[in-house]
């Protein structure tokens, strides 16, 4: 089970302050549950480890069979949480050297449609090349700018290759159950359907087919990171004390030193491979809490790596952060440091186990940025494999929908997001949006 | 030339007091040509890229030759300062889906000692077997924890494939010119070395052979990298006026945005394969400037991709952000959106570059983020290539330099560095800290 440890966070704030952060956590909490909250048409993620059933599971990774029957390298396309979520338990789960290989044991699983660079796009269609592909397009509208130009792309290639009748079997959209554009286009050509449900907001959505499909076709044992969850989502239930309630001391010690002036959380892991875990974990806090001219802003190291870069600032530099590790109990491989004499300084470690050096090393880390002013906590997963993800995946996730509320803000809207999108279409001339377009293009003339 | 523009900033900070700025940041640019500032024992990089001979290129390149002849895959081994540089760059130059294809035009390169995950190491040891082998180690001292276990563990792995005598023709190293373990190691085994000269710290050292080498080995071309930062070298002179001079203009408008309280600094480009530019960009800026309390904190983003996790922060979070774009005026390559109706409402963008859209977002959300209370500054660079990308490493260099001073630290050592050390040697019981240890632990079992 997920541990979660404040016991670092009073160089910030006292305990008594976190646990009167707890009783009002709580409350908060019961508001997930009851629906009496901001938002509360977007719950439907409180809920969903538990509802998944077998049946969809089942037809999840059939159709992942299917495409990895078919496709030696299958793109997901995707942006923001139809994206972050699959990319983000992927490289948890993988092999970070897996394409170092000559023989693999399953399908390259690559990205697309989360940005507009016209030299990644084109880079892909040439590693392409020779090799069979096939399709997972990830939108709810189907209108989101990147992931369509993305997939109008790639399903162009996939029809010049195999024709309409052949890229149907290798095209599954992921979308809107009834409405949207690529709703429509799937109907129309054929293509497999799964739906994202209309209680679900995207950056809550990795456990359902927008996370899930893709995982299954990499490979990933979706039954476990969704048993996982759903145990994680009776760990964290608003009957369970605060004393042993994971996502509710989370919530309550980082508003407590949101509140002592700590504005910016670092999230840090000595795992490499949790390295996305962290961008998908921005997202979720960041576009839940930034709004109002508040919320605490999200950043993320990967240790020991980062220790030789932001080490330094967060040692010595504002005292306005805080830290957040995700603490890995037990490693999957086993390697130790050769005897090799003493002549390189290391005749010490000889034969120790590399874990050995990294958890010390978190260790006495996290002892020297307390006492650099930088409160620290702790969340412990037993190790990497998909349940224990699935556990990390729904406790940040509970932790978020109470924080948010802690906070005072609706954590399931992204009102932010209109702004820049609205100035974009007006750029590129959109039908409608002329007017716009002439009015701002006047304005970066005058900069 | 690289371009920068603070036309956007005065969201946050009138002109005059940038201006005014700028007058501090022409002297603060004279103190680094003068050796009259803090730390003036590590300005080699100040007049490296003019210094670099051709002799030392060739050196490097032939050494890289070498390598690349006996192996299909070249492990960097390194950290900070001698592992971001080089993974920058060749991320930037690099072909990022290189791995996809089943051919490739020559070795990979991959890193190893910036982490002490055992399941890295352990699964790269495994993605190495069947393939020919070579390895860069780069260290000044040779005792630095985790480029040392990962070197040692290497090293044994190459004596034991290809005995002592194959080793020797497969390991390189980049470390001091007389002094500490990898020196004496490798004068020892007769390796080939190469030096880090010793007024060149880590974080400004990518234009040395700590960079170099692994660039050369991975087939960057070097010359060309080089010869833009020497271009860059001349452009940032204390000679060229603050109109002119980009790296003063760049130091000047982000103190007078951190002087009105804008304390988080985000680098983002719409270009994914400048995301490892960033993580360099934070250790050179942060690790210069975050001590005494004070500093920028250093944060980035990778567009659009996040503007769909980060950007509703950035627009409605708080007020204390200002973003540095790094824009880029022409794709490598030529792609557009196919022509397909307007099924997908994609209509209006047929035949039109993707490279445009990418321009018109990066117009439309400095816009946006302007108007949401987020200064914006712009470095643009041409394009993204060895010469250019030579420019952007010396600009931020030259302005990182200038910015430290004008903040009033020595933004050329990293004192906060050796608590954590101390704490880890102590931790693992390292001779000499042994009482230390018991000390830790036993505070640590009082958590």
């Amino acid at each position: 089970m997920i541990g979660f440890d404040y016991s670092m966070a009073t160089a910030g704030v006292p305990a008594s302050t976190i646990e009167e952060f707890g009783g009002r956590a709580e409350a908060c909490n019961r508001m997930l549950e009851e629906g009496t909250g901001a938002g509360a048409d977007f719950l439907g993620w409180v809920t969903l480890p538990g509802a998944v059933t077998q049946a969809q599971l089942q037809a999840m990774e059939e159709a992942a069979d299917r495409l990895r029957a078919v496709a030696e390298v299958i793109v997901v396309v995707g942006i923001g949480g139809s994206y972050l979520g699959a990319r983000a338990v992927l490289e948890a789960l993988g092999d970070p050297f897996a394409l170092l290989r000559r023989e693999r044991s399953g399908p390259d699983v690559v990205f697309a449609g989360q940005n507009v660079s016209e030299d990644y796009l084109y880079a892909l269609l040439v590693a392409l090349e020779g090799r069979s592909v096939g399709v997972i397009a990830v939108s709810k509208s189907g209108t989101t700018t990147e992931p369509a130009i993305a997939f109008r792309i790639l399903r162009g290639e996939l029809e010049r290759r195999y024709g309409k009748a052949g890229a149907r079997e290798r095209i599954v959209a992921v979308t809107d159950g009834c409405r949207g554009v690529l709703r429509e286009l799937a109907d129309r050509e054929g293509y497999a359907t799964f739906v994202i449900p209309d209680d679900v907001g995207g950056r809550y959505s990795v456990l359902t087919p927008v996370g899930l499909l893709p995982l299954a076709a990499a490979g990933v044992d979706i039954r476990a990171l969704v048993a996982g969850a759903r145990d994680m989502e009776a760990a964290t239930a608003s009957g369970v004390s605060f004393a042993n309630n994971p996502a509710v001391r989370y919530a309550a010690a980082r508003n407590a030193l949101y509140g002592a002036g700590y504005k910016v959380e670092i999230l840090g892991s000595y795992e490499p491979s949790l390295h996305y875990m962290g961008e998908w974990w921005k997202q979720l806090f960041g576009e839940s809490e930034g709004k109002e001219g508040r919320g605490i802003f999200p950043a993320s190291v990967t240790l020991t790596a980062d220790l030789h870069s932001m080490g330094q600032y967060i040692q010595e530099g504002e005292r306005m952060l805080f830290e957040t590790i995700v603490s890995v109990d037990r490693p999957r491989y086993e390697l130790r440091v050769a005897e090799a004499g003493d002549e390189d300084g290391l005749g010490y470690l000889a034969g120790r186990r590399l874990s050995e050096v990294n958890r010390m090393a978190e260790a006495g880390v996290a002892l020297a940025h307390c006492d650099g002013g930088v409160p620290n906590l702790r969340v412990s997963i037993d190790r990497i494999d998909a349940y224990c993800i699935g556990e990390l995946i729904y406790f940040f996730e509970r932790a978020c929908g109470i924080s948010g509320y802690l906070l005072g803000v609706n954590p399931f809207d992204q009102p932010g997001v209109e702004a820049y999108k609205r100035n974009v279409f007006a750029l590129l001339d959109k039908p409608g949006y002329e007017e716009e377009g002439r009015r701002l293009r006047e304005r970066l003339r005058g900069l």
